[in-house]
């Protein structure tokens, strides 16, 4: 667990709903009349949460430039891991290697319930890029539904390099891409995996998809391109959860 | 397809990010200076969408009550079917039954994911309850990808009729429940078959998991409860589709 700012509405609602017991403390622009934000007070309140009055600069200060809608607080949240952690783990061995790895996903829906799959089917942890990915938030962790306390996220900056590294491990590397040749239910995937997820609309970037050792396609037979990224991701760990139970 | 009145500035925001081109008329309160509304307002003109200049009272007409936010737009939106519409279908028989139920599923996140599922794998339609579901909105379409336009859904007033007049027409009713003693994996489900998912947090309500012929879960090895609603749907319908393949 770290503490961590979480400003605007949306973040502090969630943090609100998610967790309130994990607020510590809230600055709040008094000034700000917004319904939203009264309302938001309104519940830190009922739940004797602090609030500190705080103006705009401090506000400013608190989110570090970020769009705080006149809304701070600080709450306990699951830490992120580092490269480093993920390569401890790694190299510690102790069970037969299962991740998920997510390039750039953004959306907090998806990564939430990514999460709660993860937890359900024995992954060990999820790989996520420090750019232009969702990280662990308050909306993230209410719709993890507790799956973000449990399942360890690992944030890294050069995902090809850890890519490569996890294969100097002996790790398997299968992308999901709608273009494979075979699909899933046609493979053995049961060997020590992390399985790579691509973006909402733009799948797998180049580059990572070049580093699979294989690609991995869901039969479809509609007519939709593809399925929601958490629903793709949930259908494949399945099937590799399936074929490790020897189901 | 059918013209439906979509009204509120979250609403409006999906049908034009959805299709503009299926956006026929747009009525707008000129006296809000809301950001939100004269965004829309400026995407609508972009497009050379109609925009008719209302006061409240118009729109609360045009919406029927419902919170317009100071904007209506009349879109073409896939149709609903009715339980007639359904039945038609099932006698008409043309292929072996694969249905997918939504038992109060409320969240378009959940129902748009699911129509993308059932178009890929097969199945024939979602049959939804009337009441405290959601129907075909903005939303729903945008996250369905297309699937809003192949999938047909079924709006029916008494789940538990609709299913007792399944089971005659020889359909197998299988339920989703965490309770459930056998898991998906340990059960042969290739045969004509409604799939019934419960709501979000609650599961399937008393009278509707009392109608089920067996009940299925996903084994989950960790500390979640369940999976997210329409990754659960996703895991249990490309079973039953792998199954169905002989894969």
């Amino acid at each position: 667990m770290s503490l961590a700012k979480v400003f605007g509405v949306h973040a502090a609602q969630s943090a609100l709903d998610y967790s309130p017991k994990k607020i510590s403390q809230a600055w709040v622009d008094q000034k700000r009349q917004d319904e939203r934000v009264l309302s938001l007070v309104k519940g830190l309140k009922k739940r004797n949460i602090s609030i500190e009055k705080a103006d705009r600069k401090k506000l400013d200060n608190l989110a570090k430039g970020g769009n705080h809608q006149g809304i701070v607080l600080e709450v306990e949240m699951p830490a992120v891991r580092s490269e480093s952690d993920l390569k401890s783990v790694v190299t510690a061995g102790e069970q037969v290697p299962f991740w998920l790895i997510l390039d750039h996903v953004q959306d907090p829906h998806n990564l939430g319930a990514c999460l709660r799959t993860a937890d359900a089917a024995g992954v060990q942890g999820i790989i996520v890029t420090k750019d232009q990915a969702v990280g662990i938030t308050p909306a993230v962790c209410k719709v993890a539904s507790g799956a973000a306390e449990t399942v360890p996220v690992y944030q890294v900056t050069n995902l090809s390099r850890t890519i490569a590294w996890l294969k100097e491990q002996g790790i398997w590397i299968a992308g999901a891409a709608g273009e494979a040749e075979q699909d899933i239910y046609a493979m053995d995937v049961n060997m020590p995996l992390a399985l790579v997820m691509g973006a909402e609309e733009k799948g797998m970037r180049r580059l990572t998809r070049e580093q699979c050792d294989f690609l991995v396609k869901i039969p479809m037979q509609g007519s939709v391109d593809s399925l929601n990224v958490s629903v793709a991701t949930g259908v494949l760990i399945y099937e590799i959860y399936r074929q490790r139970l020897g189901a």
